[in-house]
């Protein structure tokens, strides 16, 4: 009977994967590093304390165990061999009729890979919860240490990238400086952080309405957030940052700047774009393997009028599902349809009770666009039994500006080998590195 | 006005803070590694993917915030002089009029500390949140490894230590694999699960009437939990356990078998007993130093009849709450009342609706000590909010057998250096280790 794999538990493997579930004669196994699908979304609140890591993810076998047919190997994949049909990881090998490949993308630092350390992305619960440590611990030091000028460092925090993820999160970052940790702190005033957005190109939140994006920079402003754009960052390092010729003195730098496509992409031998995505047939196919599928970021797929589709979660979750009525009608013997993408519209949200929303002719701001964002992101949250709790710690911070997961979680160096021995053979680690390890 | 600075932020700490907290005329200054006080009772579920790290932690500051002269510094205490009165630290010196050291435990190997790295310990979120990792991860790689052996090492689970955390840890995983796990995994049988628990006195609970602890082993025995009692272990590894001539080939090892004295307390030059403890005048206090107390489990405080109070929970808070009224007493000229205990008695869970509960000459086990023991515990949870959204995720997890917070979440080598310069430094790595790392 036929085996389907699909590589990628993201939002179009996860739907390909439940829309070919309980498909009667088809074998699918679903293959992802992590044993966890994420809520890309509302990482960026992992990241400043609002909600915790299980609130936004949930187990990829938990999400389709219902499936007698459908089963999940966690672990990574070596190679694809289109010729042979076969994919091969630490698994072992696999053989497939049907390969949907959806790696989505990694960050790229525009050949600059060094500052990586400095100014982690935020892809990964690991990456959320890092930022958390940094942002969190940056406030701890500075009420600790009695140097005005490593103060205002401490209490600067730049965010680099002007596009949803790096405006939401310098607006979450400001929020929480100016009303959750308010009252916490006895020497610094948190109202006095300073949180610098970096973008690039002219303008932040490209993909919206000229004016919905001033909307956002001005919602942004208000909140204290000073937003730079058209501002190259041309290096980052453990105390700051430089902007051409300008320097801005930070110990907590986030990269939400750049994204490439996942390197699987390339192994297969087929035609890529410029940011390296596999470019798809109509039905998503790949050129000359029509049993062998790209979805999701990693795919690029292009609209009516010849434009590449945006990298956005409906677009994945989308294409994942029509890959899986794909596959069915050729099992089937009926003809393949072409992929079209409706398109509901996009969202942003500033901080409390600010948000953008954009949605063919429909441009809204302000609260009501934010009550949207709220109804439609706990509405698509994964693993149901999340929402109730994500509902009521929301609405709890709401009336009372208190965000629950606000927990410097050491990497405890003493117990484990690896960073054990980091400690000892790693490189002079930055200012705030260094203080949590003496806080060990 | 008089300053009192407190070592320690667990339930002794925050307790004597918060007692402290609002009275007028007396400055307090709380100090804590950690940003946040931990409900240590619960972090078993931590570990075994019931509860997430927020649902049982809370920022020290905002459980303080309300008390306008109580100040918390997070850092490391590098030493006390009683001499100067002056405590030193990552913070700088502080002077001090009156000092409570409540630095608790840490564990200890009994000579072994190499045994760490293969047997972490369950004292701190990081600590839980890595065994959880190990734990899940074991399951992931044997759905993924098909070598027999392999597979049975990694579904063999080891927890040394019978004490109740030991306890309540086996009967956790064995309740996950049997009932969590039960329909996630094609290839495996999660119901296969072996899981050990070594003690090595001739019986578990010795805190407890032994009906109570035999009808506890009964229980973990019913989940298919072995108890191995007088069983010393003699060695660990990176793949198993060696108890005298016997070998357990596990991948999986959790110590909750020791602890010892925080290093603090041996520094104060004061005498100790031999577990390291200080010992404590009747009214918590260090001999010859009248404004120097000690609480919590590194205190060796004694009952009416000379035996050293036990290290719970209880005991440190009433402890903290005593030793703030005697600070009171002593600046308002007051003499000062001796510590008397009053035990409200102990309870241990052992997985779904079966616990043990002993208070003075009661004793009950079964769904309603378990009853009890959820009720007690939800109640003093710290972080009050938390406590809603820990009832409606236990009152779920009880009707569906869910655990919300089933993640690996991967110390993400690439992106943060320490780790990255362990992947290449660190010596080889044991199997899951490796595993983990490929991954990425």
């Amino acid at each position: 009977m036929p085996k389907v794999v699909i590589i990628g538990g993201g939002f179009a493997g996860l739907n390909a994967a439940r829309a070919l579930g309980g498909v009667k004669d088809v074998e699918v196994t679903l293959i992802d590093r992590r044993n966890h699908h994420l809520f890309q979304p509302l990482l960026y609140q992992v990241a400043t304390a609002g909600l915790s890591p299980a609130e936004i993810a949930a187990p990829i076998r938990a999400l389709v165990s219902d499936h007698e047919n459908v089963r999940v190997l966690c672990g990574a994949v070596a190679r694809v061999l289109l010729a042979e049909r076969r994919v091969e990881g630490e698994f072992g090998t696999l053989e497939y009729d049907h390969l949907v490949v959806a790696t989505g993308t990694e960050h790229t630092y525009f050949g600059h890979e060094d500052w990586e350390p400095f100014a982690p992305g935020l892809k990964t619960l690991a990456q959320a919860t890092e930022i958390r440590r940094r942002v969190l611990e940056a406030f701890e030091a500075a009420e600790r240490i009695p140097e005005a000028s490593a103060r205002k460092r401490l209490l600067t925090f730049v965010v680099v990238g002007g596009g949803p993820t790096g405006v939401e999160l310098a607006g979450a970052i400001a929020e929480m400086s100016r009303f959750t940790l308010a009252r916490d702190f006895r020497r610094i005033d948190p109202k006095l952080t300073r949180v610098v957005l970096l973008e690039g190109t002219d303008r932040v939140l490209p993909s919206f309405a000229p004016e919905l994006a001033s909307r956002a920079v001005r919602d942004l402003e208000r909140m204290g957030v000073q937003v730079w754009t058209s501002s190259m960052v041309t290096g980052v390092d453990a105390r700051g940052v430089d902007v051409g010729s300008e320097r801005i003195e930070s110990a907590t730098v986030v990269w939400a700047a750049g994204v490439r496509a996942s390197p699987l992409g390339a192994t297969l031998g087929v035609p890529l774009d410029k940011m390296g995505r596999v470019r798809v047939e109509a039905d998503l196919s790949v050129p000359g393997h029509p049993e062998v599928f790209v979805v999701g970021d990693l795919a690029h797929a292009e609209d009516e009028d010849g434009k590449p589709l945006p990298g956005l979660a409906p677009v994945a979750l989308q294409q994942g599902r029509h890959v899986a009525a794909v596959i069915r009608a050729t099992i089937e013997g009926k003809e393949r349809k072409p992929f079209h993408y409706r398109d509901k519209g996009q969202m942003a949200t500033v901080g409390r009770s600010r948000a953008i929303l954009q949605s063919g002719k429909l441009r809204i701001g302000g609260f009501f666009a934010w009550l949207a964002w709220l109804v439609v992101h706990i509405y698509y949250l994964s693993g149901f039994r999340n929402r109730i709790l994500v509902l009521i710690r929301w609405a709890w911070a709401y009336v009372s500006y208190h965000r629950g997961a606000r927990l410097i979680t050491d990497r405890d160096w003493r117990a484990f080998p690896p960073e054990a021995e980091a400690d000892a053979a790693g490189e002079p680690p930055s200012e705030l590195e260094s203080t949590v390890q003496r806080t060990r």
